[in-house]
């Protein structure tokens, strides 16, 4: 029996502590590597995964999305326990369906959202699920930088140098700080981010300060943060926060 | 120099996962030998740490109390952060201070309050922190038995034999079921518990049955519930939920 090529999407949540980060690197544990070797074992096939955004090492997803290409029987909703069978329990698929032959996560996505957790204290249950900073940070301050980030802007400041590509744009359609309890988190959404581009707008704005700029010239002000946003040179924004912090929440289509 | 002594309070936070529960046990990884072993390190003495409530192995705590008795020039508030410096990063000290001599952690408590987690649905990253049952439960059930609880029992049927007392009666003031997301919560309080109280009480709500006890001797029914609530007998609860969805959320003075 001869089946016809189904194309096949996944959503997938991950804790990413265990894992070198989401795209395959030989002989390292990986969450692309791993729903790989599931698929295989399900099908025996060995098929191009596709993820519709490469977290780094120790990032979390609760919502990565993934598609693959392949011949095979089984009902398209099936994947999902089928997978979930192999998987290590640190991975979880949590929807399988057959979409549209031109599907391609990466390409067809419209809009990713990524969220990030701070936690003011520290936490003996939740360390590996937030960056903890027993420090004090200004509200408005964040408030107001969060807002800067909206709209178009040149992002290589905010890109591992060695990932910057041609256009380095990026376009923000929310952006925003707010608290739950010992939480801060940082909501953001746009069409595409750049390699580390999340962590090193956390990291900046964790460390905006009041001091001149003049006196302390690794110190971001509000006026310099926007300005980089604004007018992008060269430079590389010298903080990052940690990737246990860092959430992809959902891609959207 | 010498001191008066001194009677210090913790309240301390641990995730349960890497613990044989609180109470120290010959060659077993346990909370109290972790915290009796950091005031060795920061006070060079050996101290009796009383505990208010003994979690069980994979048990969590938010809010264990505990006391110790010593003669040292530290100041009280200091041991916080002076314990935290030796303790694994899964036990933080989350206050420390000087109380009166006649404190005693478990036999000054008027009231202790847990919280179970149960999950409706796998989590990649959770799930050290939550029973997950992949079922339906009927909310009014759930919440009906929850009233049953409230008040003074013999609760004997819900503690694990080895460890009945000659008075098994506890009074509870607060008990009851609601739903946040996926998850399902059972939150308690007492005057006290018995070894295993809530897993048992947990374990034989999530297990309540529709179906004639006459034919499914083992089951449970919101009515047979209630009347070893009631009556109870020498019989125990053979449901009991699993260690890692608890907590000892707070103990009240």
């Amino acid at each position: 029996m001869t089946e016809t090529a189904k194309n096949i999407k996944l959503v997938i949540e991950y804790k990413g502590t265990s894992f070198c980060g989401w795209q395959i690197q030989k002989g390292q544990p990986t969450v692309q590597e791993e729903i790989t070797s599931a698929i295989e074992s399900v099908t025996s096939q060995r098929v191009n995964v596709i993820g519709a955004g490469r977290t780094d090492a120790g990032v979390h997803a609760l919502g990565q999305t993934a598609n693959f290409m392949i011949r095979h029987s089984l009902e398209p909703e099936r994947y999902r326990d089928a997978l979930n069978f192999y998987l290590p329990d640190d991975i979880r698929v949590k929807s399988s369906e057959e979409v549209d032959e031109k599907f391609h996560s990466r390409f067809s996505a419209v809009y990713r959202r990524y969220r990030y957790l701070v936690g003011l204290e520290r936490s003996a249950l939740y360390r590996e699920f937030r960056y903890e900073v027993e420090r004090r940070f200004d509200p408005a301050r964040l408030k107001e930088a969060a807002l800067r980030v909206l709209g178009e802007h040149d992002f290589s400041p905010f890109c591992v140098v060695a990932s910057r590509q041609e256009n380095n744009f990026c376009t923000i359609y929310q952006s925003r700080w707010y608290r739950i309890g010992p939480l801060l988190v940082y909501e953001v959404r746009g069409n595409r981010f750049l390699h580390s581009m999340v962590r090193s707008l956390v990291g900046a704005m964790l460390n905006l300060s009041d001091e001149d700029p003049d006196d302390h010239p690794a110190n971001l002000t509000l006026d310099s943060f926007t300005d980089i946003l604004l007018t992008p040179s060269g430079l590389r924004i010298p903080f990052t926060a940690p990737p246990h912090g860092l959430y992809l929440v959902s891609v959207g289509y």
